[in-house]
């Protein structure tokens, strides 16, 4: 019986020009539709869970289309919720070499930052899944949204769900009268596993001595929130546009682990990539170890950056196959 | 010397599904730009006059790549705004037969709902142009859109320059707290030509008796507003999606003047073909007699329906020959 | 409640040149899925009953792919079964005006006509539905088929669940050893609901004298099979590729119904416009009286023959606004 | 053993933007290649026939993907000369309804411009071949093209080939000196079959009192060219650009033939409807009587008008159903 | 006179999702065709040689497609059968990086694998040939196809024609109840010039000890079919699916001959270029000294890797030019 | 205020086969335009410059389009001139790793080799610039454009503005009868920025000894035309058609500045990078002191290789990040 993950966010339109092509030329853009919690869900359900997402669309056929996105990669949509009138958006310009990407996004106004948290019955939502995931971003958008947040993992916590947050937040993404100071911590004390870095262990919280590492700062983050079982990290060498190196860490309260580099010569996509990563650990410390878990994360990670689209589509048999160490991409038949 | 045109209203970015795709089908979209008073200003340019169109764009790439869409088509755009987050958006289905085309719009909150009067200097814009032509759509926008508009109009009557008004509008639209019938009059009262119907004059002005028709209307509307020299009316039968039929009429304050119907058997783009009317009426006044500027408006008008996007991009000579009467289409080598 | 429709058959991948392009000129295919019982079950999921469609794919990417077209479709995919090499395949070159459209197909040997009941658990695919939806082409592919398809219907049956077929046919389909005269006899015995032809019932079932009419045929086959409700057909003029008219046609053992005829004037697509047909009618049958049932019916073909692709996905107010008599196809904003 | 037909003439590379954009809204060109007398012998090709093109390309990159496209559409292109540096190229603008298709030809300075007679062995070229045809585009190009085929066809009146000519022209083509009343006539004397009109029999040759119609242009027209046996029009009736009328008249000498009328309600490309209708002529009048070679003749150019690109390449079966009265268009499976 | 290659094998039709799109994200396939010795024979066509390509096609339009396939790069296909329903196809979804490209086959019941050796005349196909070249591809198919390739093999070597055979098969294609072991060597034995491995050389053979290294094995092979004169091997370092390194080995009974290693950085399309390996090898066996021959070999395969396809159309000047050392890959005006 | 460029040369259409398809592949080119000048103006625009540029294109629909692609990418086109029949074109075949891009030129009897100094008033194209610059292109095309050139080279010194020369130029480009070595001296004379190569000095003007190095060089070349303030230089290490080094070197005339070297090592475009260094040169100077100028010039040069098409539009930010250091072309969000 596979496991069954739920996730909790906006879903955007993203809209690229084709290929390498600059917004000033475009004259059609590419449509797919991705986020940061339904990315993982996705990643999973590709992996053999079951995986369910809760948003909020706008009740018309664009809301519908993005709807049809999500089933279509395998995830039940029975709880999507249908209102307003924006579709959040992001434009996606494709960079290479010393070439940034460029993303300009849209979603204020959009239908998932009017949610309110009386919308979702978390109850039945989470009645019967294993674990439930979230990210920085989804407090940001909104108080409703946050609000919502809060319930869910208060109410995984309740059903003795596994909660996970990849809780890295922007700044410049809180507009609504609050700071990711002021809500991210009373969302991290009921979490299991939390996925940061060291600076956002430091802004967020106001932990860690200028000296201390990753680990030194992930320990200070257990003790703080006694409830945080695994603290993880993907740490990423941008050596170009084109080519990164990406190497994941755990500290699970007993064990510093750290994967070999991968090193990613040739980038194909490289939105959705933290999230194949938190997929990956999700799947991984689920079904592993977690010296394996941390493995079978990176390698989920570094697969994403050669598939377009935000969402990581990758089989179980590529995953575990680079996990163990093929990186030779030789051609199936 | 050619004569010049300047518009002004909110341009859309316009993103539809590829040939007769639905919108669940689509995985790209076809992207152009336009909107009620630009499509004007297109038109026309490419009849072989100046034209300088005044809108407002988000300071990003996406709107210089609107603008950059402006200036392709022949526009002046030294006058365009750059300001505010979100480029107003609409979604275009394209139908056949019994299927309907289906618009979705998403223009509130847009860099151009957010203008202000003091945004624009119209004594500047304005200096050296012949026609100023306004939409029914702009005042509908936003109180800041509105109040522009009118700047707009008074400057131009400062100046003695021509003012012309599609006055059309939906009562949907109008969501910041005035009604159409409040705020269009101020801005036909100084217009010397109105575009409308007979539908729009019952409702916007509250004129005429049941059994009046389009003419009565008009003599009307003219008493009314003294100001208004000609009253215009494009008819339109729906036979389908794919075939419509057109027929302008034209009052004048003395002769009530209607074109020959013409057939619009394989409707490639329905969208703008209003604003081609517009254009063409405006070439028209300005080149010729008010029979035949009324033969040009709906020659030009027919010929939108063969063009795709929102911009009526054919020559003069495909519009004279029409409007001299050759319906054949034949091939020109 | 939405009322749930169940189908079983065989889902092609539809290979098709872009545009008119014929084969020889092809550089690329369209790529979509579709296949007669299918094609209802995902009508009837765009009208708004739940819908299920038991099928066989190749246990590779290739039938996972064609599952996921499926659930994108809105259909549930739970009875989905894998297993086999191949998909079964057509190739569709689309004709305009004189030059018809060509199919030619690939499905000998398919992962479906390698179907054996026991890979099918009617009772527990059946549980709650309302309807259950077969037509002519699945008996003709194997005998495995054919099995499969008996069985359904008798568990449907037992169940007390409507049982529709499309009984048509074409003899030379029939190549695993049974003729469609010693099949299909036994699996309309069983239907409450019959589609098919003039040519239909006399072919099929060797009834009819020369001068009987539909309506005489169809008092026929409803006294050689009692359990037959209704006999329903649907005319087709066929002008030219471009061009048909419908017309539908229902004898209910009391009446004979004929609706208006609809004029389809530039048809987009015209596969699958039968089975958009069968699906207006099992909706219209569950929420309508007989003679606005056919209308819906009708109206439902009609507007397949604008939709690419070889499923219906209009709105279900698409259909009633041209079963209500608007044949107008105006735009909607 | 199939006939062999031969043609001669320049091959032009044909670039149009996608669907129906303007010139002014491509960012693409759709690519194929065309010309008068190719468009004959790939038409001839596809029907069954033998068929070679002799013609001068670049001796480059281009210059082999034009004599590609050749070999692909079944042509023998051994008698292909390669050198000069130009690909003769004409831009197509596709119209519809009212708006006409435009052409803009850059063929001044190409490779088959600079021809002359010493490149070609006619005897060697001609040994094996049942039928040579020409066009009066050929001498309008260049003296040396004007010599090659005269030099054709007096080679095939030599080894007894019978010889097409569809000698219309237009008078803004010939630019190197020579008018078309000097040269075609040399052509024509030496001709079995004419392809011509009234207007052309009268300006090319100076024949006809201004009353006469066809029939008696066609019988002055033998009368002075004795070796010319039959003399054959096609009537178009535009009705749009997106709707055309097509008739076929024959006159053997001796009877006079006319067609039924061919509607052609949805035009999906008219370039090469000419050339379509040349092929049919000489494949029907190698296989069948005259009546029927002008039906079938008729039959193919009507089916051009639906198949994108310069060439028909429509099968036997087809032109034969549509000769036979089938205009259903009807699907094949 | 250029020398002319016959080569004989199943072509099959090969669907691609576009750029690096997995096969679930897919909305239309790119269409091409290939096969191992059609492969050879097209890259040989383009190096400058005649070349004809012996298989077998259902006969529809499909089939006809694939022939102009042929066709169009520079085959002759006078020999091709046409016979069957089914065309051999299969599926290729683009890998990169560490995500390997995966192949889909769909070739059992195809019109080649029903092939038998009445259905081709092998001394009529053979008689200007200087070449034969087969694969261990097709006797794995069928056993008429098997019995066929023997036919060809004996009838060249009656002939005086040269005969390669590139021997590599997959124990898992050998579904008709022979092994390849037992297949393999009857065809050996009457080749000139093998390509294979060292495993296949133990596999297919059992020859080698232990310790043997490709030099040793060539020399037992040798030995073994006294008529092979050269044995080939190509030597690949799959660093990831965008970046191999290739090397060519050469026994020819007397001296070892190693290329130099020749880095491909950024592979385009990694299929066919074992088959460019062998074209290049037989283009050079033909045209240069053996160490020469195998470096033009490795030449031409590392250039297929930056050809989209199947088929390496590289001109003779770039293999010549990358043979002589320039990896600059510098632009050519 | 913006500093204002102007340019004088041809701009071409530009076709090329879509990804790395090869000529005989493709079947549809992609549409872009360039020409040396041109493409310096419109990365000058994209910098923030105003930019002019001046040319000749034939009177008709392709004219048009392509200066509305110039308007489009921001310059000023009223000095644009209309006449002739053709336009200028080439070819573009895109390479990889070893296989190099080619190029075909089509350009003689362009409308822009007729153009005559008498068509251009340069008193007044010039007279609000602050820079104009020509190439070596320019004066090969005809007797017209290089003595055009001189005549906008002499008005530009009399106005006092800079004049800048990218004086490379191939021999065999030179067809009308004059030489490079004749021709481009008289323009050197008048400029004051001169860009070239080792090479190009010595060829060109026959100047340095065999060991002299490019600073030996341009000191020669300022000794030998005083009015030079600046020689520059671009050196490229080609290592694959995929991967070059690029490295900008400055002598003016008292200090020898080379930039560090950057290391493109996934090239999605290389044409048009000499143009992208110009404009990134002009930009420098007007806006830095020397040793930031060609820093500036190599950013601009390096990110050009990342953008489709010819031209540089890559925005102020980009240039000056990679300038200061920043080579990780990090995401922009």
């Amino acid at each position: 019986m596979p496991k069954k993950v739920v996730t909790f966010g906006e879903v955007m339109m993203r809209l690229s020009p084709p290929g390498y092509e600059k917004f000033s030329q475009a004259s059609s853009f590419e449509l797919v539709y991705g986020g940061g919690e339904a990315n993982v869900a996705i990643s999973c359900a590709y992996l053999g869970m079951k995986a369910a997402h809760v948003t909020r669309f706008p009740d018309n056929a664009i809301g519908k289309a993005a709807t049809q996105f999500l089933r279509k990669h395998w995830l039940s949509t029975e709880h999507v919720i249908y209102g307003g009138d924006m579709m959040g958006k992001y434009f996606l310009e494709k960079g290479a070499v010393h070439r940034p990407s460029e993303v300009i996004y849209e979603r204020e106004g959009s239908a998932f930052s009017l949610i309110e948290p009386s919308m979702v019955n978390w109850e039945e939502v989470l009645k019967d899944a294993d674990w439930f995931h979230w990210t920085g971003i989804t407090p940001a958008i909104s108080d409703g949204a946050a609000k919502c947040c809060l319930d869910a993992i208060k109410t995984a916590n309740k059903l003795g769900i596994m909660v996970s947050g990849d809780i890295n937040s922007r700044d410049n993404m809180w507009k609504y009268g609050k700071t990711m100071q002021e809500v991210i911590p009373g969302l991290v004390k009921n979490s299991d596993v939390v996925i940061t870095s060291s600076r956002g262990i430091r802004e967020m919280f106001g932990l860690g001595k200028p000296e201390d590492n990753f680990k030194d700062l992930a320990k200070q983050l257990i003790d703080f929130f006694p409830n945080v079982k695994k603290v993880v990290k993907k740490t990423r060498r941008t050596l170009s546009a084109s080519h990164h190196q990406i190497q994941g860490k755990l500290w699970n309260g007993k064990k510093y682990i750290k994967t070999d580099m991968l090193n990613i010569t040739h980038i194909i996509d490289r939105v959705g990539t933290g999230d194949a990563f938190a997929a990956g650990l999700i799947y991984g410390l689920l079904h592993y170890k977690d010296n394996e878990a941390i493995d079978f994360a990176s390698a989920a990670c570094a697969l994403k950056h050669t598939v377009p689209g935000d969402v990581n589509i990758v089989s179980l048999d590529n995953v575990i196959s680079l996990m163990q160490g093929d990186t030779s991409g030789a051609i199936k038949r």
